[in-house]
């Protein structure tokens, strides 16, 4: 039943038990104290034992089915959970831009408006939703996957992949992705390795506050996406989200140097060791520097889809133990990131389970935990072991694109020069040769470009 | 000999070849090229297969010895390699001091106006190299460690807990700790627990950059830190390092919430999720808050120096696989720390391992790899999901500061709900309530005081 959406099991049984349906305003009484708010329709396939209020502050709740003591009904807050779907309007001069769902905020509550928690997907939806879209461009939707991003892997990044040079082949003058945002730029730095010589934008966008909720970036990150995608001149795989903390602008991330770096902030997705590509709005785009890849209009796109999966990634802690290194020889890992500390360093009693991951094959390269600056193995004695032991520096590569970029390079060879010359190799912008004075822990006022652009007048 | 200091092995074989010796200006030819600088002698005991040069741009080289090819002797740098040792004078005034010393640049290379590279520890030798530390205070020494940071633990941070107690019962008015700056902040949040109701400040401070290089922040740092351990009220471990990239100031960091964030800058050391305690030079200290324990004059600290080594701290990267969770099980390991994407969360292929883990008596906490914000859990299923399994959300702390706390309160009890409790409740404001809205990303000038304080003419 409609007033019962998405509960099942407990939860299901205990409305029923108190009478209680969806868009109910209650006041549920447990142990650990009263919570009331409004009842909302599931919107994933999740678990069966919490009923999710919306609190009026505006965040939801999950409250243990089991808990529920006592329920009051004080109102009811009819949802228009339906959302109007209207015929998006194509217009032939405008940008053809396809939209791939994979999961996440974005695709999966979409209609700020009504507060509804439904999924909006299709181009009828979206446009009912965010009728602005069609001022920026046709869209065409495909839903990939619908997953939390943190369910996100290979078998995804390269059905992505492909789906991104499919619609290239067809035609699309940009693409966007809706992604989760938790391994976003897991996966920005894994297509950008996979889908080469771009013709056109790919640009991944989320949202770090859902559509139901009134500080939603939802509507205005996908917007902005749309503009980047339509009519920007990047043809890389970028990442488009919030900038600062009110929706004036998003930043544009190159997608193998960008970093979620706040769990809950709009805000939360930083270039690292580098200055953004540019900024955008819904409207208006500018870019602060030129090494980018323009747009073509030729379609010779090129897929190198591959992973192999026995790769790890291991941020070094204070008396790390040899078995941890021991084991993922033992479980048949091909290849090992380190995040080390300082300029790429471990402790004494690793050397000796490296040293034998090496000898076995494994190919070991260093990053740096401090995520900012470079793996600089010859400054001290520990560096200097650890490259004669063979482990090999990754110069500022960020330690989970390093991870992406092994298993991708593993599915080509496993030949260790061959190896070694494609991880230092740069593909996407994922090794620098220098770090920009300005690009350390940038917030945004240290951009200059960003308070002109301001200055002059862009929303 | 002395003109052969610290060499051997193959190293020593090559200098004796080409009749080279220490503090010689030479060329070196290679098969990768030339490199011209001064032949330092060694710092540390370390590999024998490197012969270590200064570079004219400041930066020491590592050459292998094998690949020297030939070598031209094109001058000499005599070195100052004795650095002065005078008596530092007592003044009964001044406050006393106690310089530990665990090893790292500080302790090891202390005499930046020579350019000499041989530890200078002793307190005539710390007044050699940088007399304006009599000005201060006066500084008693204990060589506690001589080693990289990377090889601290457990060991070193207990018999330093110790070493810090006992000096403050034989009347210490602050403590410094020389230290490595690779895990510095590991040890920093370690002997916040280890040591508590200090009742004068304990300042840990390292070097990014040696004395041997112009732009050495030892001197700098050193210097602030004895002021800030003689004569600051903050009576907690805090750490003394860079503030910007100049020497203008040193920012005070509590020592739970400090991370080290840059490879290679001097201003690597950065409050994460809170702003600063404060900042200070040699002469003057400001603070930005009230919120610290104050100085007191009883000697009523407590020692609490326990650790359990079998934890361990996990960086969640997407496609994980379960071998990664089994192996910890099946090797002993009694707390994993896991560092989730997001708010919390990991792929459900962990889910069943980490069910097993936590049957089979092993504490798992949940902290954010973003390094800001909260673990929430309620908010999604899938963060819902591990709640259910037993993962317990650790609040703002961050992941390091989590293993280090595990380990302390596995040390104190295995019983799942006293750990719960003691790691869920601050010892030394490791969780905090909330987050300041300009905590996230700061660098410098988005700290209202420090904007202030320059102003009113702090050097």
């Amino acid at each position: 039943m409609d007033s019962e959406k998405g509960y099942r099991g407990p939860a299901l049984e205990t409305m029923r038990k108190f009478g209680l349906k969806v868009w109910d305003e209650v006041i549920l009484k447990t142990e650990k104290g009263e919570f009331r708010g409004v009842i909302l329709p599931r919107a994933e396939t999740g678990d069966e034992h919490h009923i999710v209020l919306k609190m009026n502050i505006g965040y939801n709740v999950g409250i243990r089915a089991e808990n529920v003591r006592s329920a009051e009904v004080v109102g009811e807050k009819v949802g228009h959970y339906k959302i109007p779907e209207k015929e998006f309007p194509y217009d032939s001069e405008k940008p053809n831009v396809t939209l791939l769902g994979t999961g996440g905020t974005i695709a999966s509550r979409l209609d700020y408006r009504t507060g509804a928690v439904i999924p909006a997907f299709s181009p009828g939806e979206l446009y009912g939703a965010v009728p602005e879209l069609a001022d920026i461009c046709n869209i065409r939707t495909d839903k990939l996957y619908a997953v939390f991003s943190e369910n996100m892997g290979p078998e995804q990044w390269i059905g992505t992949a492909k789906a991104i040079v499919r619609e290239i082949e067809n035609g699309a003058d940009g693409i966007i992705i809706g992604h989760g945002t938790d391994t976003l730029h897991h996966t920005a730095s894994a297509l950008s390795f996979m889908v080469q010589n771009l013709p056109v934008p790919v640009v991944l966008v989320g949202s770090q506050r859902s559509s139901d909720r009134p500080s939603s970036d939802a509507a205005f990150n996908l917007l902005t996406a749309a503009n980047v995608a339509a009519n920007g001149n990047i043809a890389e795989v970028i990442v488009s989200m919030f900038g600062p903390t009110s929706d004036r602008f998003n930043l544009l991330h190159r997608g193998t140097r960008v970093r979620k770096m706040h769990s809950s902030y709009r805000s939360t997705f930083r270039t690292i060791g580098d200055v953004p590509l540019g900024m955008a709005n819904p409207t208006e785009i500018k870019y602060f520097r030129k090494d980018y890849n323009g747009r073509r209009t030729d379609r010779e796109v090129h897929l190198d889809a591959v992973f192999e999966e026995k790769v790890s990634l291991i941020y070094y802690y204070p008396n790390m133990k040899p078995d941890i290194v021991e084991s993922l020889i033992d479980n048949g890992y091909k290849g090992i990131v380190i995040a080390g500390t300082g300029l790429g360093h471990v402790n004494k009693p690793l050397y000796e389970p490296l040293r034998r991951a090496i000898d076995e094959g494994i190919h070991v390269f260093m990053t740096v935990q401090t995520l900012w600056g470079y793996a600089h193995m010859y400054v001290y004695d520990t560096g200097r072991d650890l490259l004669q032991i063979g482990v090999i520096p990754a110069e500022n590569m960020l330690p989970e694109v390093a991870y992406v970029k092994l298993g991708w390079v593993l599915g080509h060879t496993e030949n260790r020069e061959e190896v070694k010359d494609m991880m230092l190799t740069p593909v996407a912008g994922e090794m620098t040769a220098r770090e920009p004075p300005n690009a350390y822990l940038i917030y945004q006022g240290e951009i200059p470009e960003v308070e002109r652009f301001l200055k002059e007048g862009m929303m």
